[in-house]
């Protein structure tokens, strides 16, 4: 596929934030990656949604490197890339986290590279890291920060006591949270990150929708401050790991001990640790998004699709996908200050089975503020008493429960 | 070279903590690799100092992995197996600091793969990314905590008050230093990592012998307490930087504000930071020795070689190598409390064009004690600043400093 002129073609799809920024990066490395390839790297054209033909791009391109984001007309065009024996460089996390396995599989087929380092935490190299470092690690499990928009929003709730609504319109003012930012802050394009790497780390197949996914929407301030008291520090999650046989893959807001690798990654960040006996463990981290820094991401990939390949190998596993996991919480009450009220509470406790580990208290005149982390218990039984709780006539407001990831979490 | 039957013949050099590990963990992951692959690993024979025949060996290994350690006979082994055409895996940092840049030379005319991912920071996959995520990024600095028992000796200062012996002694214990430690607290096993790393990052030889290298012996715990009340933490920092159109490797105990990525690195870990302005920075954390994990690290560089190559290529650039750069520093003077005194020390300051940041002074009845952080200054002018300071009468002390990184490490 390669020109026979020294030349490298490069079909760009999308021209947006990334899109601009790659073709703006790519003249100013040329030189350099024609010294580690032999070949001279060079945008021969560009088609977005609404301009341009791709099929006169595509018979020029020796690669195309997709960045219109989305599942239509992407899916359509890396397909007929792939079929024409073009590589493609990707950074869209929708398209593979929803037809990965179909992409990948016509890939593996005609022999073409398909990479997608820029899909999942922008620059930090984890896809690389799990595909090539680690390719036949025995992963126990990852934990993600994989949303730059949700850590910033979290980061300054907790540096300014802000309510979520003004953190998330500071984002929105600072350019790291879009207008609509539905699809970051319910968690959503985490799960999709997430989906792609536990299928990377886990050799199993991975759908978007298989994904237990709860967003920040109904974080509080306080939730912060009572977690401050505890020792904690609340970051937006993304778990993938082995639970009995099984694969359990989920994003939810998660309390953090302050030992944690993931505990000191703020602002809009990304950060990955990747656990397993041999390795113990590995964190990356850096900027999440951002043009220039995802356009390396492509960059990246560009250059080793350049040189010979490694593909994204058929999965030789099928964990089954387990939702309900093991987990400690913190729990929030705030009940009517009255003789009964505490030994309710601790009787439905006792009912599930779930022990407390540590408890704050605190009046507020005729009501009770109870602040407690209990001990890690099967999620379904928690959110049964959970619903007892809401139950209980002494109930001020509805209780606040979120996940704390426990401090033992290298063992 | 790749035997018909679908083995992978691995022929085993050295037989120590990693050598061991590395035998009992192929055949845990060798179904996996064959997956991968499509070829079966296996260790076909080990060969030690004391122990075998090394081109009986070589004849019979697809690739030879090389966990002697130190220069000879590694290196004509090395040679030897690059020579007939197999690929090598090595976790030899001397070896590679000193003798790197004719093995890669060698590897590239034979077309043969020379890896080495485990010579660095243990299981953190610093080579690769630096090799081929980053391939053609241009790279401004890099930071890293590049030896696991200094960073455990320091960390345990830190946290115990602990005297440098002390902490040395409770590494010992823990098998965290070995019997005679001067290569890890001198910063020589740093500084050879360096080497290695700048090597790559800035496409320039650079050989151990050119890494300016200071150790930790001198550190005591008043150094840790003071630069507590600073906001300080301390760390045996190895730098590689861009300086004024040359390059700067060097390894020294160095502070960190809090923020800074590597501040929150304890134990014995290691880290390394890349900062480049199209990446901004990327930070990779994990275990930096132990057999297992390094055994794992060598693993990877094995299945990547059983897959078509990239190798090492050819520097193409020549930085000046710099050894006189500007540094912030913490000063702490122990002076004679009396008339004059404080004057003079100002006046040596102004003499060199030193300005302060931040002073703490204490006295200690007769005495006063000063510690200071300075502006960054040539570390020569400063150097010079501080063979006076020892000259004064009224020094009770040797004046003790040590740099520190700023906080604007981003820019």
């Amino acid at each position: 596929m390669t020109s026979a002129d020294g030349r490298f073609r490069i079909g760009l799809l999308g021209h947006g934030t990334v899109g601009a920024a790659f073709a703006e990066l790519l003249p100013r490395r040329a030189e350099r990656i024609a010294a580690i390839t032999g070949l001279r790297p060079g945008v021969v054209g560009v088609v977005t949604r609404s301009r341009g033909d791709f099929d006169a791009l595509l018979e020029q391109s020796d690669l195309i490197v997709e960045l219109i984001g989305g599942i239509e007309p992407a899916r359509a065009w890396v397909t007929r890339a792939i079929r024409a024996g073009r590589h493609v460089v990707t950074a869209n996390k929708q398209l593979l986290s929803q037809h990965g396995e179909e992409l990948w599989a016509l890939a593996r087929e005609e022999g073409v590279q398909l990479r997608f380092e820029a899909a999942v935490a922008g620059v930090v190299p984890v896809i690389r890291v799990l595909t090539e470092s680690l390719a036949a690690a025995h992963i126990e499990r990852i934990h993600g920060i994989v949303n730059g928009t949700t850590n910033f929003i979290l980061s300054e709730m907790a540096r300014t006591h802000a309510s979520y609504e003004q953190a998330l319109t500071e984002a929105q003012r600072l350019g790291y949270a879009e207008a609509d930012p539905t699809d970051d802050v319910s968690g959503r394009d985490a799960a999709a990150k997430m989906a792609i790497l536990a299928r990377l780390a886990f050799d199993t197949p991975v759908h978007l929708d298989q994904v237990v996914c709860e967003g920040i929407e109904r974080i509080g301030p306080d939730d912060l401050e009572h977690a401050r008291d505890l020792g904690l520090g609340l970051k937006l999650i993304g778990t993938a790991e082995r639970v009995d046989g099984g694969l359990s893959v989920r994003v939810h807001p998660a309390f953090l001990y302050s030992r944690h690798p993931l505990a000191s990654i703020d602002g809009p960040f990304n950060a990955v640790t990747v656990e397993s006996e041999s390795i113990t463990e590995i964190t990356m981290s850096g900027p999440g998004a951002g043009g220039p820094q995802t356009a390396s991401a492509v960059l990246g990939d560009v250059i080793s699709a350049m040189i010979p390949p490694a593909s994204t190998p058929e999965t030789s596993e099928r964990l089954p996908i387990v939702s309900d996991v093991v987990s400690a919480f913190y729990l929030h009450l705030d009940v009517v200050d009255e003789p009964g009220v505490l030994s309710q509470v601790t009787g439905v406790l006792g009912t599930h089975g779930i022990s407390v580990k540590s408890v704050v208290q605190k009046g507020l005149g005729h009501n009770a503020r109870l602040v407690m982390v209990v001990h890690p218990v099967l999620e379904s039984r928690f959110f049964a008493a959970l619903e007892q709780f809401a139950d209980l006539p002494a109930m001020r407001t509805a209780p606040r429960a979120i996940r704390v990831i426990e401090e033992d979490f290298t063992q």
